[in-house]
């Protein structure tokens, strides 16, 4: 039971500019990868701050950085890495499918933003935790 | 024909205080005045800068600010007005209804992150514009 990294998918996305500030663009509905609307949610990121792990058994998460750059860190149950640093100079989306642990640290100073738009609401109940330690990455390699 | 400000809606947003970064709420689909997604984009506004005005003769904003705060201004076709500052220091999600004339500000350094999630995808054929100067507006007085 589990999930490849290889069923994460990027959307490239546009940055639009405007005077008095840039237009981006984050969520459409024509997306061919969006499973539906359940929540949208931030997250801040302070630089050099690691977040995870976690694992979601049912949602889908629709990741996208507006402001700074954040680093993720995905692991699938075969045990396969990769990595992906989107923000502010890699203007993507990634749509991870459930059963992917991911871990994501801060690269701009003072923080990043990071918007999920998930196809289900929030729900404790379908999310696993491992401490950073618990799950071997090594994070000084991709600085 | 057209829309009262009074329509506008205001939902609380709760801030979630995390080591390393906070987690803020946003959009979920059980907020009663959601109508469907269409297209989710961010606005950057800089700090003094004022875009608009605006109106859209169908869409629906759902805006939300989780960087900076700004100043939001509307104005319906009976020439009644409202304003609000949205942001950090005030965490609440506005909904907008279609047919009102808005303008925004932004307020904090060096600038605000503005999130709409709109109930119908861009289209530039419902969007009317006009110079900031066209509507009268005492920015001024807000200060």
């Amino acid at each position: 039971m589990g999930n490849n990294i290889k069923n994460i998918k990027k959307t490239n996305l546009n940055i639009f500019k405007v005077p008095g500030g840039d237009v981006l663009h984050a969520i459409h509905k024509a997306d061919p990868y969006l499973r539906g609307f359940g929540e949208v949610y931030f997250s801040k990121i302070n630089a050099g701050h690691i977040k995870g792990w976690k694992r979601h058994k049912r949602m889908t998460l629709n990741l996208v950085v507006p402001v700074g750059n954040v680093l993720f860190a995905f692991i699938d149950s075969e045990g396969s890495t990769s990595h992906e640093i989107i923000g502010e100079n890699n203007y993507i989306k990634l749509m991870v499918p459930p059963l992917i642990w991911f871990s994501f640290k801060g690269i701009d100073k003072p923080y990043s933003l990071i918007m999920n738009f998930a196809d289900i609401p929030h729900d404790p109940e379908e999310v696993e935790r491992k401490d950073i330690n618990q799950i071997n990455f090594n994070w000084e390699e991709l600085k």
